[in-house]
C-alpha cells in the first residue's frame, strides 16, 4: 500500500513530538490545530519561538534569564545585596519571588552536579557565584537547591568552596509542608522536621 | 513589588498556552525547553510551523489536506472511483486508511453542522461533494461522520441532498466495538447492535 503522508505535516508532527510531555497523539492534535490557525497566529507562534531564543540570555551577574544586560532582580537597587540565594533553575526564582518574602539577590546554577547525566561542576554557573562572593559585600549564601540527592550533593560541593571565603552558608529548612498531613509524610521528612523543631 | 517578567519569555508562554490541551504550567515548561534548545532546533520548530501553514491546503477534489494539487488518495489511479466515504476530519481519513480495507475515495467536510457553534452547511465542504456526485461516475456515498448528535444530523442533511441525485447513500454500522465488553456497553449502542445483527 502506498504511503499517504503529507511531508510538511509529518515534519511538523515530528517537531512537536520532540517537546517534553508531548506524545504522538498530542503532537498530531497540535499540528492539525496549527493548520487551522489564522496565518497571523501561526506567524506569531513561530516568531515568538525565534524571538525568545534570540533575545533571552543569562544575566551578567546572577545567570538568571533576561532579555537585557541585567535581570530585573539585579537591576533593582532596593534589594539587599548582602544575601544570595542559590537555586537550580530560573523557575525556582519565580517560585521564590511569588512568596514576596525574599528581598535579596539570586544565583541560578542552571542544573545540578550529576555524574550519571554527565554534568560536572564546570557546566554549572558555579565560577560566576564564586566571583560574586570574592568581589566582596556578600554576607550570606542560602543554598536553595532541590531536596534531592543531586541537589544536596551540589549544595554540599558549593558550600565547601564558599566557606573558606568567609561567608555564612545556610540551607532552606526541611520539614512538613504547610497543609500537609503527618500521616502521609515520609520518614526522612518527618525526622528532619523533628530535628529542626523550634520553640512556639 | 515590581514585576520581574521577561517580555519575550512571557510572550512565548502565552503563545503555547493558546494551543489545545496546553495549560499554563505546560506552556511554561515548553517555553523553558525552547530556551534550552540548540539554535538550529528552535529554527527547525519555528520553520516547520510556517512551512506547514504555507504549503498545506485542501485537495481540489476531496478537500483532504495535501501539499500538492491533489491528495495522494485522489492521485492514486488504482482506487475505486465509484464510492466516496464522507468524513468530518482529515484525521478520520488516516484512521480509515489504517484499516487497509477501504480502497475507494474520501470526501472531507472539515466539521459538522452545529447551530450552537455557529457552523452552517455553507462553512463545510458540502457543495464540493455535490459537485463530485453531479459530475457522474459515483454509485455509493458512505456517510462516516462521528456517531454524535451533530455528526448524525450532518449525515441526515447530506443524505437528503444526495438521494435525488440517484446515488446509494449508506452509513457505517453501529454495534459493540471489537474487544469491548457487553456489560459496559451503553444502552443505545447495545440496541443498535441488536437491530443490526447479522447471520453467522
Amino acid at each position: 500500500m502506498a504511503s499517504y503522508q503529507i511531508a510538511p505535516l509529518a515534519r511538523l508532527v515530528e517537531q512537536f513530538e520532540r517537546l517534553p510531555g508531548i506524545g504522538h497523539k498530542s503532537a498530531q492534535r497540535l499540528a492539525y490545530h496549527v493548520l487551522g490557525m489564522a496565518e497571523a497566529d501561526a506567524q506569531a507562534l513561530a516568531g515568538s519561538i525565534l524571538e525568545a531564543r534570540e533575545k533571552i540570555h543569562y544575566c551578567k551577574i546572577c545567570c538568571n534569564l533576561t532579555d537585557q544586560e541585567l535581570c530585573p532582580v539585579c537591576r533593582d537597587e532596593s534589594r539587599d545585596k548582602s544575601v544570595i540565594c542559590v537555586v537550580e533553575d530560573p523557575r525556582d526564582v519565580t517560585a521564590l519571588e511569588r512568596t514576596q518574602e525574599f528581598h535579596a539577590l539570586y544565583h541560578v546554577l542552571h542544573g545540578v552536579i550529576s555524574p550519571l547525566g554527565g554534568i560536572g561542576p564546570d557546566q554549572l554557573c558555579i565560577k560566576e557565584l564564586l566571583a560574586r562572593v570574592n568581589a566582596g559585600g556578600v554576607e550570606e549564601v542560602i543554598m536553595a537547591t532541590n531536596p534531592t540527592v543531586e541537589g544536596e550533593a551540589t549544595a554540599m560541593y558549593i558550600s565547601r568552596l564558599l566557606k573558606p571565603l568567609g561567608v555564612r552558608v545556610t540551607r532552606l529548612a526541611y520539614g512538613i509542608p504547610v497543609g500537609g498531613d503527618l500521616e502521609y509524610a515520609d520518614e526522612v521528612t518527618l525526622s528532619r522536621a523533628i530535628e529542626g523543631r523550634s520553640e512556639i
